[in-house]
């Protein structure tokens, strides 16, 4: 259930409704808008009698929602939400880029990164500390260690840093240490690293599972908005398909679709998108044509030797090319939610 | 088997290799070039001994191919084909754009939408004679009439004719009245129409099978080129997958995968590979902004009465908003094959 | 529309149904059934209005449809289709095997493999006259020399030919010399070459397209069926998916879902469903377990040897092991449509 | 690396090359077989040079190994795995069913569907305590009131008791009370979970992956062996696809596909794999057929008033007559690996 609060309802009447929302067990979970704020109901085992709420000061609507989710919908929301990371912004008015290698491998390695990161403008830095991998042989990411090197980056180069939590105690640390709490494609439904994420003060950002329908990846984004966390990126990264020319086949439809029934921002990610460097560039021409709200890409100093996802990974050069032409584009259809299809 | 040519080899030095591979009963294909003219050679049965070839007056190499495809390939030849329709080109400078209804519906509405289509200043009209459909009961063209509509649309409005040809007779009554044979997604693999399309001397639109991979794809554009039919624009329209967002998934990675191996122009058809009129636009960005040469889009006059693809038809006036916001981007980009990406 | 005639009406009574449903533009299909006949209407743009249908004599009840197809339907025939093709049945109590080799390459290989398949009693000889291949390069069938050793086979082991016709010239010849007209996968969906199937006299075998839904292979079988030819014969063989331990991935829950919803017989295709022959036997077990009405099978004097499909060709006495293994299955569960579940 | 030991390896032998593998710092997997004993060597970061083993006593042979995974192979245990849960097996003579209903929903609904369980001499039973749901706002399951009912059944009825863990603090509980731990589809790569589970001492019972292929299923079975616990069976229950008919697409193919690779026993779950129940009898006879290890059957004593997977939930006598027909099948083609078509 939804209450809409009247543009002139004051904040002793939402706190009014939220307590009172509290008090039959329920939990509120208010999203302030431009105009007015909303309040989600969650909770209900099953509907709720809405007619206690109508006649409440400063209450303009009760809505009874019968689709599958309520917190992440255009209903609760009207305005995109904008993800503040200090003095970053992702789904607001900037492209937001999140830039690095797959996983931090050395001291070196990292540092030559995150400086050609940092000089391009870029202001988010990625770079796994423990890597999920298929096979248990293969490299897993340094853990403990990366974390040194991940701190000194923040502090030397004023990057946010972006790494993903394979379980929960890792939301401990990058709670400690990071700033936005990666859920990777094989984790979209491990509900209960969902939930903790949820439980978190950073914001999450979510990559769509590899078979992943719409509403799936959308339910998966409610869970952790049900626990209040409500800063979620959503970013596609491609699904699996018969086709065999990539990696995985990146869905940019998804984009219009997602703008259409929900309010959080969403980035795409070319490099596992596509797993192959030479179509990198031209998917994530693609992607802010499309109109996301940003971009993750993989760059490495050297890619021939990367202990993993060596094939995607750009070299610098080309990732200084990208990244002058994907802002090309983005200053030519600009920011609205809608591309440049919307009159603004 | 390739043959490549010096670039001094002489016409007569060309045509003396064809006269030879034809009389041991092969068939040869030469395509000349910038720089050189390559020759290959289709119908044997198994390899060929190269080496009766190398000592030829004009031959630079002779290259044994061993991948499933000859003459689609760069290694034939290194530069991009451009299509010529009249004074229209496809896979040159031009973003080549094909806009038009689903069918031809009456003489009233192809004429409204011409009308819209010319005054875009796009060269290609679209919309099915025969229209092929999943099931006998539904509305499936209005055939002989169409015609007579078409034929006063090409004399009225100058714009070259591409319509789908769902048997081989259409071949011949497309070759009287239209300018460009459509192969229709379901049709990808009908040999037999691709070998008469092959035998034709207009262009021929391939479009991506449902589920077709880029090497099936690509093999059903060398049956047509090995009938010497060497015109073959390829068009992704989107393949089957289990999202349910979209009618189909926009796979537009396919466009650098054909950039890498193929001298084939190659468009985007956002209109069937998304299926719903408002992403239309923002995958028609996404296509000129991954490097396509053009675009095939649905556009209707009253897109909610259309008899056939009703959801996906843009109105007059989103159709001219998508072409403004695609040659802006395209002005961007360059007609490039690897769009910004490579220096030009 | 459906007319579901009483038990008790004449044939003088359907024949007026049919003659009023002619005279008025329409086209009737009458369907005679173990207690009462139905006859289905196609031909009408838009609906018809039933009541003037429903009081004439022998009528029991006017049905209208709203599913996207009428004649494949139980509605309009409870009782399952028994395909009858000479002395042999598909859809009745015996077990329906469809075997021999993928191409017919020559007399020799031919006859050695018909006499295997003529000695383990089955009644259906395969093998492809012309041979639709994904490259234009590779075999493509013997053609009219395979006419000659087709009708030698019939002639000598008395077995009925199943082969594929590639293009509408080739169902002339099939009604010449064969039994059974195939339609293979690619062309599902070539809705002039179904036309042509519907207007001949010989079954039709219609095989799944590789990416096609359930409701648009029984659409396929609609078009077949709206020209007057109610003997078609479904054939699972499997459909395209990310999965690359197969060719295709068998989809064997199409047999109850078509067994729900239509009268015509099913038969499964472990050959082209999987690709290898270490997987055909398991794979015709499962298929006559899970209650298809027969089974199509390629087998080979010499697996390494031939043509094309060599990889998932049975050996001779893999077959022999395989044609006993699914006839005592067979035995165990019954012919009824439904196999053991449903008490006979 | 593999070492296979020669058949006259005393335990002595066997002991000192695994303190020796220990010393060098990687873990030894000793696999006892019929005739001989082979252990596994993981932990290794490159290549082992092997020669350092092969002269040891007792040594028949080092294998590189260049596959992606180890434990599970052939190579290393060619006899199948046969997986002891108290008094009953999976891999085995018997088929093995696990039946029940979908979730734990009250004492009453769980001992009834569990004495049927019971009597129909089937010794596995399922059901989930917590629930992994795609909505954060669906039936979760009981979680501890659920355990209680659980441990009451396997007191009464003798049943042994599988139940998903959908977090690492489950294991501790199904340690405790339960028999067999559950690794949900959904949680295929919570690679953490798996290594968990890897520490257990009880058998793990891991679901393929909605999209997983066989390599990346089969390396997640790896990452339980590697970390010691080797009694795992894998379970096939469908796969994502663009089918519409069933809720997941039953890649049956996958049973001869995995037994030519690995040792594993393997089942097949027919009720999530077409999500319809009367669906479930026919796929079950087939998974029967195809030779799997066993099945696991969802079974409810109201299924129109289950509150989760309501749709596939088999009524009680459709659940008699599913066992009867399946162990019919069973009789017939016998426990061998390969069902019938290997001679016994």
């Amino acid at each position: 259930m939804l209450i809409v609060m009247k543009p002139s309802a004051t904040a002793r009447d939402i706190d009014a409704i939220v307590r009172l929302v509290e008090g039959i067990g329920l939990r509120a979970h208010p999203m302030p808008g431009a105009t007015r704020t909303a309040i989600g109901i969650t909770g209900n085992q099953g509907p709720i009698d809405g007619r206690r709420f109508e006649n409440l000061p400063g209450v303009a609507e009760v809505i009874r929602v019968t689709k599958p989710y309520k917190l992440i919908t255009l209903d609760l929301r009207p305005d995109k939400t904008v993800v503040r990371v200090g003095d970053a912004t992702i789904g607001g008015s900037e492209l937001a880029i999140i830039a690095g290698p797959c996983a931090i491998e050395s001291r070196e390695q990292a540092f030559v990164v995150a400086k050609v990161v940092q000089k391009s403008g870029v202001r988010f830095f990625r770079g796994c500390v423990w890597k999920p991998r298929t096979s248990p042989y293969t490299f897993q990411g340094l853990g403990a260690k990366a974390w040194e090197i991940m701190t000194a980056i923040r502090d030397e180069f004023g990057l946010k840093i972006v790494t993903e939590a394979v379980e929960e105690s890792h939301v401990d640390l990058i709670e400690k240490y990071g700033d936005v709490i990666q859920i990777g494609a094989r984790n979209m439904q491990n509900f209960s690293l969902l939930k903790r994420a949820g439980r978190s003060k950073l914001p999450v950002l979510l990559k769509r599972g590899m078979a992943a329908t719409l509403e799936e990846w959308l339910l998966a984004a409610e869970y952790i908005m049900a626990e209040g966390n409500y800063n979620v990126i959503l970013c596609e990264r491609g699904v699996r398909t018969f086709a065999q020319h990539t990696r995985n086949t990146l869905d940019l439809a998804s984009v219009p679709a997602i703008r259409r029934i929900s309010h959080l921002p969403v980035i795409v990610d070319p490099s596992h998108g596509t797993g192959t460097a030479y179509m990198v560039t031209p998917l994530a021409r693609s992607g802010v044509a499309v109109g996301a709200d940003g971009l993750m890409i993989e760059v490495h100093n050297q890619p021939e030797l990367a202990l993993s996802d060596s094939a995607q990974a750009l070299t610098i050069s080309e990732y200084a090319q990208l990244i002058e032409e994907v802002r090309a584009i983005r200053n030519l259809i600009g920011s609205d939610a809608h591309g440049m299809s919307k009159p603004t």
